[in-house]
């Protein structure tokens, strides 16, 4: 079959360790499924910034550019935390956002089984927890003009938050479609009794809503969502929103499910070209000590194999091995509870793939 | 002693039944501790909008100018869900807030003995959890201005947030100040990694508490503040953040102690003058029936007492009496594990009354 050029981008912190993992995971599919892959490195992030003077170099973009998908490990970290806002990895982040058109953020918020007891949530309330928040990712007040101006009062800084018809439509519909292929319910959120932006943005997931008559509609205000998600999480199957409430809202979700740190995530843009990396960040507190679980990253190599390249029998092994080694008992530190038998780092990536 | 002026609204839902409980607490306090209190009421919300044309009439805010003090029962419903902006509950909401000058909201999230089990989180995660988010109410995106204009990917919507200095420090200040009559650790969340008015609020707060070198600052990104709300809620004291954040954040955290129907919120201006009102909603669903919990609102008069009069014998009596009657058993259906026990609405007034 076709050869798949995959951009891979280790970062910081631990992601060098939990991308090498999940490369080891690529070669294994290859030789199990015979399909072909290439891989490309390029620097981003706080180790772009050491080396070349900016978190997201011209020739990384031309390496992600000419690949099908991406596979980003983690950026940032404290190095790098108080330079001017040019020389920061977030920077770097909405800049290869917005340079790879990736307007969509999917992020599955799933219950592990094994992780169950580790949510501040009770059981009962997680239990069948499995959402996914489809986040807008390059637009809003992410990317509006900002800036400061002198006032009577002082200093005054200004955001500007934008959407227009078509930024809401593509979203909109991307979501109804991910929701009429699993539980066919949609929960679209805003603050549409404040702002002009969420106005247009119910208005026109209104009308998208009539191709998709088998997916049932719900509009919940931001603040509303924020406790549903906590009273009632099992209710939600898809939620889409805008930028900033996705940025605030998927965390929220991620962290009620106790499994953030093995939870992956997709950036999706037009067509089938997608960026993908694992929710959890760079923790350099435990970087460069084989500590680190890569679950989340080698799943989020399902993900790309499943939704880029349609490679649906590699991504459920994946999947499957993945499930499998963690019945068999096994877990890095961060998920052991006996943490004396924890495996590190590369014994997990060496499991999934003997399991694969 | 002085004859305090107290402007009543009422507003719609079980908004009158909870203000009449708390009423008859006026009343008893006047009674007990020689305090005098002159009431006037005021149409507000729905039932202004029904019989007066405006969520907020003229003469409702002339009543709340010449009172000290303001006590609001809950405003909206399903029936002006879908009027015009101009004639939306909310409207007259914002309107208030600006036509006052109530720029910090303080939301107590505290824990009720009673309610523990209520909450959806742990309670081993939930121990000792007493913070207070202070929520900038008359700025940012709230009030910024709001358009469509054309665009070549269809109408375009935009909402300005902004923020000057003088806005930040009042609301800063006002923080420190609780903060350091509290636990002394103080949250300031935003998003300065990507907005210029959070790296404006971070500047200013970080400025702010060189007056307060005894209050502990830690600067949380509100993502992270929404993750962290779920999993250490306890290790919060206070919270300041801005108007568009504090609403997401606040619910959210009223949510997680499981006693968001007993939560009172006060919202205050320049000097002492203050708007108090339960946290809750006018609950459309239950009102007239005799259903709805008056303590949020008895609370929040207790809170006008403390904060706006300076009456902290009052306030202690109003708050003893609340937990005494609990501790006795009493319990509205909202709050009652058996619903056939549940007393009325008036009938929980009249035992806080008699416990004062
Ligand atoms: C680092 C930051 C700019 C980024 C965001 O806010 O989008 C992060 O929080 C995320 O969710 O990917
Ligand atoms: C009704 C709405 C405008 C209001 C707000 O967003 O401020 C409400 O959610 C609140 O928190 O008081």
């Amino acid at each position: 079959s076709e050869v798949k050029k995959i951009a891979v981008i280790a970062g910081d912190g631990i992601g060098p360790e939990v991308v090498a993992e999940a490369e080891k995971v690529l070669k294994a599919t290859e030789e199990v499924f015979g399909y072909k892959f290439e891989t490309e490195h390029a620097l981003f992030g706080g180790i772009a910034i050491d080396e070349k003077g900016t978190p997201l170099p011209e020739e990384t973009l031309e390496v992600c550019k000419r690949a099908d998908a991406v596979l980003l490990g983690a950026v940032g970290g404290p190095k790098w935390d108080t330079n001017p806002k040019e020389l920061r990895p977030e920077t770097g982040l909405l800049g290869i956002r917005k340079a790879l058109g990736l307007f969509s953020n999917l992020r599955p918020a799933v219950v592990f089984d094994c992780l169950k007891d580790a949510s501040t949530l009770k059981p009962e309330v997680l239990e069948g927890t499995d959402l996914i928040v489809v986040r807008e990712l390059t637009g809003g007040i992410y990317f509006g003009e900002k800036f400061r101006r002198p006032s009577e009062q002082g200093e005054e800084a200004v955001d500007t938050c934008a959407y227009n018809v078509a930024e809401v439509e593509r979203i909109a519909r991307q979501a109804f479609e991910i929701a009429s292929k699993r539980r066919g319910k949609l929960a679209s959120v805003d603050k549409a009794n404040v702002l002009e932006t969420s106005r247009l943005w119910r208005e026109v997931v209104i009308r998208v809503s009539a191709d998709y008559p088998n997916v049932e509609l719900e509009h919940v205000l931001v603040d509303n969502c924020a406790m549903q998600l906590l009273r009632r999480p099992s209710s939600f199957d898809v939620i889409v929103t805008e930028n900033m409430f996705g940025d605030i809202l998927s965390d929220e979700a991620a962290m009620l499910t106790g499994s953030i740190g093995m939870l992956a995530s997709a950036s999706l843009g037009e067509g089938s070209y997608g960026l993908y990396e694992p929710v959890h960040g760079s923790a350099p507190d435990i970087a460069g000590q084989g500590l680190a679980n890569p679950i989340a990253t080698i799943l989020s190599l399902a993900l790309m194999f499943r939704l880029t390249f349609g490679y649906e029998d590699a991504a459920a092994a994946i999947e499957a091995a993945v499930a499998q080694v963690l019945d068999a008992g096994h877990r890095t530190s961060d998920i052991a509870v006996d943490k004396s038998k924890a495996i590190s780092t590369s014994e997990m990536g060496d499991l999934i793939v003997a399991a694969i």
